[in-house]
């Protein structure tokens, strides 16, 4: 068995946005070298989360407005006694959840026709980051 | 380590259905040989979930009433300017998540009294396909 | 390849309550030998959850309050024809997910700065398991 293990840094422009990760995550599978396991795809930072769905921009701004719906942006969250002003941005994580696994076989990642992995941002302009770690033969 | 690959097909009689793949995937399992790791069951296509709950048809029916309460079809998806009319089920897949993870413990699946794992179809009645992926010793 | 697998209990005072499980997550991790390689950590029950976020209670008051208002206590749930009255614990166990993977990198759990495991007890006040699987080397 072998573990391969890298991160992937981000600053997104908007405060708000999806980033096509697949090419970025097929990369490090070929640096791996690994044919046949898993690979972990999971955002370290707790306002950003990784989201399996079609590259079509109607569907990724339906998503956000969506997401925007159901948790939004509030003055009223407790966390903002901190001095924070993100607290909607950790209910999107909640709801977004913060990793997928894809699977590896015959070298390739093993995904559906209309699959690409997407890096959900949700409070950006800084520097945030995913480790991708692929384990297999 | 081991890693044995297998694929389920559905095609479902109705448009959005939870399909309990628990034996399907105890197949696999035995298919594998493998006694101590992890199964990756992941639907491929991205108007599809899996979801691990009970097996009880009320609460199978009140998810997907709760699903269409927060993601409703609706004619104004901006997605729908492509002439697909499925908005809804892409936001149902974000909700629900298009994966998980089944421990394998002593050469069975590792599930808690009540847990099966369905499939969820949030736009059926064509063909699509889960994987089903087993790794360890 | 090594597989390690331990199990958590639970039996919160709370009837909803977020617990901190990453100490014992580490300590598991160090029990294992593991240096490389995934952590699966996944509730055992149909009405928990598992939440990786950050350790700062207003955001633990503000999700709790969040899933309330998405999946609030009914008395309507076709479930409760059972007997039950938990149907909105179900549903906010498909909303937060039952488990997440934590990388290993190094001998420690890799995750991001603020990173925290929550076990996410929907129906608590009884006792609860907590599969935790370590694969790699």
């Amino acid at each position: 068995m072998k573990a391969y293990t890298d991160y992937l840094w981000f600053n997104t422009e908007k405060q708000k946005e999806f980033v096509n990760i697949t090419s970025d995550c097929e990369r490090i599978l070929r640096e791996s070298g690994i044919r046949d396991g898993m690979m972990l795809v999971s955002a370290m930072h707790i306002t950003a989360g990784i989201w399996v769905n079609d590259n079509e921009s109607g569907i990724l701004a339906d998503a956000m407005e969506f997401l925007e719906r159901l948790a939004p942006f509030d003055r009223g969250y407790r966390h903002h006694r901190t001095g924070e002003t993100n607290g909607d941005a950790h209910l999107k994580n909640l709801l977004t959840h913060h990793q997928a696994i894809i699977p590896v076989t015959a070298g390739t990642l093993d995904l559906g026709p209309w699959q690409t992995i997407f890096y959900a941002e949700f409070d950006g302009q800084r520097r945030k980051r995913v480790v991708v770690k692929v384990m297999g033969e």
